[in-house]
């Protein structure tokens, strides 16, 4: 969330509080939240993520963009170009974003080291083996990012870890 | 839905009106509709199946169960042992069912002549190939159902649909 958008949403300066770090260095779930409101449905207290970005993004599942009654783009984290945009309530007041709302490309965080042994570079594309006996499938055009700071991990919505029945900390196959 | 639960939550007696026809042949989407409840939440509006089952089953999302608090099995459908029940609420009455909450695992329906020019048979696993340029995914352990009555047509949830990105009547690939 943008420093203009805090300011109006939770108060002038005002500051996010940690409420639990997530793998990738420096990024967490902050304690607030905010009620996202479109024509068609309200999604009450969903979590703000930490630290402030340049620029508001909200990022859902298919599922839920087809219940808020909003036809959004798959997109990598930041192109928000052409999104739809929503409303925004919190504490202190309301803000209408006019884009920024987008589904994640399923994308896979690693450094360059890790890049190194798996003979990829960034924004490659890779295809991952997921879930088990029961609902197992490929995921395929998984994006790579490298940086420095990232820790290996793969992140994908809600939709798609059901679909393969994979929970946060599975170990998951990049295949040749 | 069983007959005793049609008595229950629209009347005795009641019969079930077709709203609209689905591809199978015989079986539609009903006009009535029932809230599904459990502690933790409350669909409103859940629309029935006809014609008239055996046995009552409600079959949702891995998404929607955790919505509701349930922990479903995935199954086939009637395969209902085992699994956590639900309260449904008709016009007429409540219904708490012990068991028959589950997530629908991935099938095809298809008749005999279908089977043979696959070369599979009833209860074997296929691999579908889903998914366009944005999210592209194969789909494992796809059970193929056949019936001289089936029309050939894959049934999956909306978190499978979703994290593949396809709709009601898109073609999908059978792999070798």
């Amino acid at each position: 969330m943008s420093r203009i958008h805090l300011d109006i949403l939770f108060g002038p300066g005002y500051q996010l509080h940690p409420y639990k770090y997530v793998y990738q260095p420096g990024q967490y779930a902050a304690e607030e939240t905010v009620d996202l409101v479109t024509p068609k449905a309200t999604f009450n207290n969903v979590r703000v993520l930490g630290p402030e970005r340049e620029q508001t993004q909200v990022e859902i599942s298919i599922t839920d963009a087809i219940k808020l009654g909003l036809n959004v783009p798959v997109r990598d984290s930041g192109d928000i170009k052409g999104s739809p945009g929503i409303t925004l309530i919190g504490p202190n007041g309301l803000v209408v974003i006019e884009k920024g709302v987008i589904a994640a490309w399923r994308h896979i965080h690693m450094n360059l080291v890790d890049a190194s042994e798996l003979s990829v570079k960034d924004r490659d594309f890779v295809r991952v083996q997921c879930g088990g006996e029961i609902r197992p499938i490929i995921l395929e055009k998984v994006l790579v990012r490298v940086h420095d700071s990232f820790v290996l991990e793969m992140h994908i919505d809600t939709d798609e870890a059901n679909a393969a029945m994979i929970a946060n900390g599975d170990l998951l196959k990049i295949m040749e």
